[in-house]
């Protein structure tokens, strides 16, 4: 079933205290670059770095109380966060890890007091290795981002960041797997409209956008590493049916804009993040009035 | 005159909406590892990149409206901070840089607008420059720390750091001219101890309250560019009869901690900034309780 902004609403109430509530920081200088007024949402100061400690959360809190055990497959964020959102829940977290992951991404699973379990860079790697860990364990299965719970949860970003700033006119999100992008649709409902953003490289969600057909993910090239992932089934549906653009963003200008931002905010942002920042300097235009932007991670190491 | 505790809430009252709002983060991992809970403080957020745009705002608010120009000398961030206000003021800005500064901040001067003189690295040289700068303009002098104006400025992010997290047992902050720290001492009153940190490169302030004698700066050696400074007069009487600590920074400490701040909590600090940090860690049991963290700027580049 899909979900709706009232599963936003609720997951954001669940949440709440378990999360930060991240700031929103603006810069001058940027505004005067794309003649707009941007409110960056810093979901890359949240808790293990990434808006995937909501989504995280979230579904851990709806478990039954009988489940000991809960796993996933990730290339980084969404492991760390369920690894510690399973921790602070008293549970077991077992992550497989596929090889093209960061280190760094990967040290940060191990810290929060998760198992790995090593596979191939494949989608159909991860699935096949995590299945047997779900047959051979029993584990709860939580999905890295096409799944409801994990929707509503990533949403409560854009929920925030609605109240924190009023009258917004755009709310730009970067789309991978569709997580983040499908719960930002269900939070704003309307209210202001949800541009997306993707690497040039990894351009599966504005193919099957615009065909009407959810496409396979292109090989995993781009250096936004969180993006590299094929939208979800149910994400597509969401983002389909709110009929959201998608702008593309060059590999130079996601590299170039990782580094800018230090400088110019003074914050740490991880390549995915900066692929909306990325896209509106190549897109004259295309971000107008009051934006929303949502920086999703900041885990970017060796 | 000793400003006081009410200069410090009215410094706030008249630079509202000028100056950042900064938001306080917080970090599991270094709560574990310091065993107590910090709080910091991000004026590295602040506008400018630095607390120093508090001070300067005040002060240029607080000039006759006949003052055409202002002038100052410094490494860097009290003189972007200056250039930006007085821009926005509508007021011209010479400021004195000496050699010794990060060409990061010499061009953040510059950004904002601001006229540049070079002068050699020595506070003498410093001086003297501006002297000439002040006869042949008749620029008003905004003193880089000791201040009145300048110290209820800096006051107000501890100002704000109280209304933020209640009930703090430390407030930190690093000591260099001593502005931050002396309004810092001012803005909790009692309230909280404020410690202070310092690099052992540039230990003028530790040995000056020690000793009950205004000691001249050190070599200017330290990488903490923004603490290479003597300790102001008036700062000096503030920070003595507070009666307050030192604490030490070694130059390891300093420069681990510049890059750690930005793996663990997705910051970007100067190496100013995080002297509290390591000194902290560096002095076992120094740091207690609820601690707050004035993290004073993040302008770090080549």
């Amino acid at each position: 079933m899909i979900p709706t902004r009232t599963d936003v609403v609720a997951a954001a109430r669940r949440i709440d205290g378990r999360v930060h509530r991240t700031p929103v920081l603006t810069s001058r200088t940027l505004n005067a670059l794309l003649d707009a007024a941007l409110y960056f949402k810093c979901e890359n100061l949240q808790r293990t770095g990434a808006f995937k400690m909501r989504g995280a959360t979230n579904a851990v809190a709806l478990l039954p109380d009988d489940v000991g055990t809960v796993a996933t497959h990730s290339s980084g964020n969404h492991g760390a966060a369920l690894a510690l959102a399973a921790a602070e829940a008293g549970r077991r977290a077992i992550i497989v890890v596929p090889s093209n992951g960061r280190a760094s991404k990967r040290a940060a699973i191990e810290r929060y007091g998760a198992e790995i379990v090593d596979c191939g860079p494949t989608l159909e790697a991860r699935e096949t290795t995590l299945n047997e860990v779900v047959d051979s364990t029993g584990a709860a299965f939580v999905p890295p981002y096409d799944d409801p719970r994990i929707i509503a949860g990533a949403g409560t970003a854009a929920l925030e960041l609605l109240e924190q700033c009023p009258g917004l006119d755009q709310v730009w999100v970067p789309v991978g797997g569709g997580g983040l992008a499908a719960g930002t649709v269900l939070a704003v409902d309307g209210a202001a409209e949800v541009v997306l953003a993707e690497p040039e490289l990894a351009r599966d969600a504005k193919d099957s956008l615009e065909s009407g057909t959810l496409l396979p993910a292109l090989p995993p090239k781009t250096i936004a590493d969180g993006l590299r992932t094929a939208l979800g089934r149910l994400n597509f549906e969401i983002l389909r049916r709110a009929g959201c653009r998608v702008h593309m963003a060059s590999e130079g200008g996601i590299e170039r804009w990782t580094d800018q931002i230090a400088q110019v905010m003074k914050i740490v942002v991880e390549p995915s993040a900066v692929v909306t920042l990325a896209a509106m300097v190549e897109n004259t235009g295309a971000a107008r009035g009051r934006v929303g932007v949502i920086l999703s991670g900041g885990n970017y190491g060796p």
